[in-house]
């Protein structure tokens, strides 16, 4: 079975100047205003499209996990995704590091980070981001 | 120049019972729960992957679209783009389709969407996800 999930962006002007609104529509959980500024610079309570691509990262990969670990009888107290989006003008994105900690009662450090390494290969938004590298940094809480 | 933006999920339980919080990090502009029933399923105001990696999407190729339009001289009066991702539990992501809806004085349809093509092709977001095919429907609003 297969689900289609729809975001939409509106943006208005040039690239530099204008200003996008992005929506949430299939769960209409958020709206939130995206720049060029946001991007290349950074600007407090406007997103851009890598901090979103990290917002879907970090759920996958954290989804992927809680599912190996519970699959293997290792049922997670919780699990901490930061992914950090790197962009460059004129490059592009330039990669995605995911950074872990993690609370597993009865796991060494070693089966937790196999885990961590299985999840960051295997989920979905990592496979579809074929174009890019990802790192990892896992460790227990 | 390069900026990095973080965004991070806390997960607790396992995959289908268990329940994700998602921060943007960096512009602190939204934060929303996502779970395993909003992926597979659909559930209001819970958000997944799939809808934030769209999200991510339609607001990377609406700035290169805005972009390409006005280095030509064609400053767009709005560009709406929809980015309708596909998952399918077992198979990972099926794909990106985006609908584009634009605004430009003094283009015809054909000028159109060969800068929609452009914009699809060579969008940062788009060059990252080559793990999955993009589509597109763009026409003059």
């Amino acid at each position: 079975m297969a689900l289609t999930s729809e975001a939409t962006t509106v943006w208005t002007g040039d690239l530099k100047s204008g200003t996008g609104n992005v929506t949430l529509d299939s769960s209409t959980a958020a709206e939130f205003p995206v720049t060029w500024q946001a991007r290349a610079v950074g600007t407090p309570n406007t997103t851009n499209p890598e901090e979103l691509l990290g917002a879907a990262h970090s759920a996958c990969f954290s989804m992927a996990l809680a599912n190996g670990l519970s699959a293997a009888g290792h049922v997670p107290d919780s699990i901490q995704t930061t992914a950090a989006i790197t962009f460059e003008a004129g490059v592009g994105v330039v990669g995605s590091h995911l950074l872990v900690s993690a609370k597993i009662p009865g796991l060494t450090e070693e089966e937790f980070v196999a885990f961590a390494e299985d999840a960051k290969a295997n989920c979905p938004i990592s496979k579809a981001l074929a174009g890019i590298p990802i790192t990892i940094e896992a460790e227990l809480a």
